[in-house]
């Protein structure tokens, strides 16, 4: 490493904390960071926005099942004290929120228990747009990791892979949950590129609808094996159009309430 | 630049975007990057080492008024359903969390308001461990912030500025809150730090205790000066004592519901 970049010692040895690549040998960090650059030439066009991945969550957000998502009840009236602040009401799986392994296993983990390195990740970023605009309910399967795999390079270790339906442009509508002639839809990830990823050692990932699984699914396939593995999800993640495909790193700041399934969170990327 | 250290635009441009350095001529990136190595020597000790700063959340967790600052109802039962959900209530300002500046303005800016770059930024930790220990209403004050300079160098702008005054090691006891005689005493800023931090462009400060200021405070002068002209704060920020006094990265992550004065954070930090 070059006297001039000690700060990217930061990235950097988060990088090599994680060894990346599958199938890379780690014989140390210069190692890695020349395949890494090998394989992932968007990071050079890496610029250090921020990108905000969270819409804001009020009454009228959607929700999966149709009820409010979040309550306001005002604890404390400027005008009377001189400051003002809420007590809320919300679901957990509501408004861009993360989903724990707790959610969907008696005993998994809960937000609170996440390792936080696994928090701040590498981010891939697959569109599946062409074939979500045929298809309310499609899927992101295998076939769509591997071609992102063929064009973009490995995914790494630890990382965030989020699924780009296109359904962000839909989210004040109606149709961001059902079809315009009114039936339950929208696209998420099905249960072959879950399971690969998995493999993978993917830590999350998460969709731009309203759940992991697409809305006509009957068995909630990706919920019921993606979470009791270990494994986290995002659901109603924002603009993921203004994200590359690879380079950007994603912070995940899901807040700690203890024995939660998940919650409210801030998710942001660093382009 | 050299050609090897690609990664590093990620965090090298952020630090060029905010023009780092109050004084700093910004010549161009290289420009700053050279001031910044010179005036941040603990970035060189960098490691990529993720800091939770985070509190687990729960019924027990001290408050500012002693009231629970959270409430748990079973919304969905694993054993009837197959999964599990929590239907959540708090108020805003507890645990570890932020206020926003509408918490202490009427039209102030409300927590999904807060520009996201200001979410992602240097860090500094100002130790008051000691005079703390000899007075449990101890405030960091300008003098506090000037010795802090003269020893690490200048506070990037655009910097949060955490306060350690050793409180961490009290949070699972009553002396958190009160004194061993039940005396309402913790530590905070003073209004003179506060007045210059605010000079010097700081985005954000953080307090490791329940409150931005000091536990006798009568007229919450910080928090009626710091948060009206723009900034934020962040209350119960916990393992500070883990961080270096520069060269971390604080990822303050607020959840974005509407109108909200504050609420519950995951804040971690890259080392």
């Amino acid at each position: 490493m070059c006297n001039a970049c000690v700060i990217e010692s930061v990235k950097q040895s988060m990088i090599s904390r994680r060894s990346l690549f599958a199938g890379v040998a780690a014989t140390g960090a210069a190692a890695i960071a020349a395949s890494t650059l090998a394989a992932r030439p968007a990071l050079a066009q890496a610029s250090g926005k921020v990108v905000d991945l969270t819409y804001v969550f009020d009454e009228t957000f959607p929700t999966f099942d149709g009820v409010p998502g979040i309550a306001y009840e005002e604890a404390v009236n400027f005008d009377a004290s001189g400051y003002q602040l809420w007590k809320i009401t919300f679901f957990e799986h509501s408004g861009t929120h993360i989903d724990a392994p707790l959610h969907f296993s008696k005993d998994g983990l809960s937000v609170a228990e996440l390792a936080p390195e696994s928090l701040i990740c590498p981010l891939c970023v697959i569109d599946i747009t062409a074939k979500a605009r045929d298809d309310a309910n499609a899927a992101l399967e295998a076939e769509d990791v591997e071609a992102f795999i063929s064009a973009h390079g490995e995914i790494p270790k630890g990382a965030c892979v989020a699924m780009n339906s296109g359904w962000g442009a839909k989210v004040a509508t109606p149709e961001f949950r059902n079809t315009p002639d009114g039936k339950f839809a929208f696209p998420g990830f099905g249960k072959s590129a879950t399971d690969l990823l998995a493999q993978m050692g993917v830590a999350a990932i998460a969709s731009d609808t309203l759940s992991l699984d697409p809305g006509s699914s009957a068995d909630f396939a990706v919920h019921n094996s993606w979470l009791p593995s270990g494994h986290y999800g995002i659901e109603n993640l924002a603009n993921v159009d203004q994200l590359p495909a690879t380079g950007a790193t994603i912070f995940v700041g899901a807040p700690k309430h203890a024995r939660g399934t998940g919650g409210p969170a801030r998710v942001m990327a660093v382009v």
